[in-house]
């Protein structure tokens, strides 16, 4: 069986946890990894192409890009016109439609497939979530985050003067209600009411019920574990009280470099153009013969 | 909007809530009602025609089959042949890998769409067996059905000498293991120990902890609710203890009708074929403009 060549583009946390996923899966092959440092090759990279530029690359099938959110769409374009498919995780939820437009414009004209927002939320979620407004068309879901650390929290909170280091947790209130546990490291000089009282009053908190604690050491507190709760009752055809809930506890950036991983290989098997996640069939993100996929799983 | 005008073939209880999922429906039409009787018509069916024959309806999208399992593969040859799609929810487990194939040549050969197994279980549940597979490819899935009704061991029990009337429910004890209380209704100049006795050692119950009990009504006892609780523990690339649940308590008949009316609107979008649910987008599965869908589910 021929393998798909994939390569990793960006090598932070998501792209690190992409090559275990691609080591793991039996019908990938590691194509090479992109980023801007390939001097001092980690161990684990030491049989792999380390290059500045995918087109020092060669025969890759698909491109992981595990860049930061913002430059996924100038990264994707490139890639795209060369030929060659790519995934990613893109997280703005408000951009996601103008994206796929773009995207598939592109890939439709290069004969390419693009799958984007494929993470967990978006991505994964987004399935269930589908899936769960079909099985009861009226009613509501909630989707409840955490307990895990949030990025775009954490990031706000460092950017505000005298804050040498911080963490937002996440923590589940219900009915997709959060509460933000935010712990500092505050720098030497500056005050810590200050610093509470400036995060409480971000755009980011400002709606939540926000506590900040100061501790010594901000690094000492972080783990890689989230979580999801969604939840939606709702009305089957006329009845009422349908209840459906999907949950789990995981380890972040794998479960994401896990998707990227299932997405890449889901763009073998699609035509040229760009898709979401709720676009494409669950068979698709597995290896293996569909008949046997079928038995095992319908 | 033009719509899609569906058929109900068979009207017994999934019939009877799948004409309800229509008329819920924005995007349908109710073509008509196939039944054996078609003498004194239910009042819900007035406005509708109720005939003996699909032949004898008008410019039928999709037929909807709420017929016995058995019969599943007869109706859906004859019908895809006329020109029209259709769904079921053919549900011997060990079947559908057959089904597909023999209906899948039918459909290809007269330009139709067949979506088979599109119940619950089989049915929904598969999407969500199929995502958690692919979120951690390694490790072991268990499928929890209960407490609720099962229809086959009911029939297994009504079927012994001397029962009245017998239900038989599933109660789930966890890792896939089910426990069967099991309520008979028995005849005059019967014993139920040996009844009891009967039951225990069918092949239907003999793997199973089974407890029978004798009632006076056993219609008295009948409630259509049921539920499920799937559970995944495995592993993402090579990080260890992903753990995924998705659980749901709903009406069984009128969820099995709704996600029969979902695979109907589904059918009008995939090529000529047959298709189990993990096989189509979820997307498929809903009315609504697509980018509209992206952007609030995504």
């Amino acid at each position: 069986m021929k393998k798909i060549r994939a390569a990793i583009v960006g090598y932070g946390n998501i792209g690190r946890f992409a090559l275990e996923a691609l080591e793991a899966a039996p019908d990938f092959e590691v194509a090479g990894i992109v980023r801007r440092n390939t001097e001092n090759k980690p161990a684990e990279l030491a049989s792999y192409p380390v290059v500045k530029h995918i087109g020092e690359l060669q025969n890759v099938d698909v491109a992981i890009l595990a860049t930061p959110t913002r430059s996924v769409e100038v990264y994707a374009k490139e890639i795209l016109a060369m030929g060659i498919n790519t995934v990613d995780s893109f997280d703005i939820h408000t951009g996601i439609v103008d994206l796929r437009r773009s995207l598939s414009e592109v890939a439709k004209q290069h004969g390419t497939v693009s799958i984007i927002s494929a993470g967990w939320d978006p991505g994964s979620d987004s399935v269930v979530r589908t899936l769960m407004q079909s099985l009861a068309p009226k009613g509501v879901t909630y989707t409840n985050f955490g307990p895990g650390m949030s990025m775009g929290h954490s990031v706000c909170c460092k950017a505000i003067e005298g804050v040498k280091d911080a963490l937002s947790m996440t923590i589940p209130v219900g009915t997709g209600i959060h509460r933000r546990m935010v712990y500092v490291e505050v720098e030497e000089g500056y005050d810590f009411e200050q610093i509470a009282k400036a995060i409480k009053s971000d755009p980011y908190f400002i709606n939540d019920e926000t506590h900040v604690k100061q501790v010594d050491c901000v690094d000492e507190l972080k783990d890689m574990g989230h979580g999801v709760n969604l939840v939606r009752k709702g009305v089957s055809g006329k009845t009422q009280n349908q209840m459906f809930e999907f949950d789990m506890r995981i380890n972040n950036p794998a479960l994401t470099a896990q998707v990227l991983v299932n997405v890449a290989r889901a763009s073998m098997k699609q035509q040229p153009g760009c898709y979401t996640m709720i676009e494409i069939p669950v068979i698709d993100l597995l290896s293996g013969d569909p008949e046997e996929l079928i038995a095992h799983l319908v």
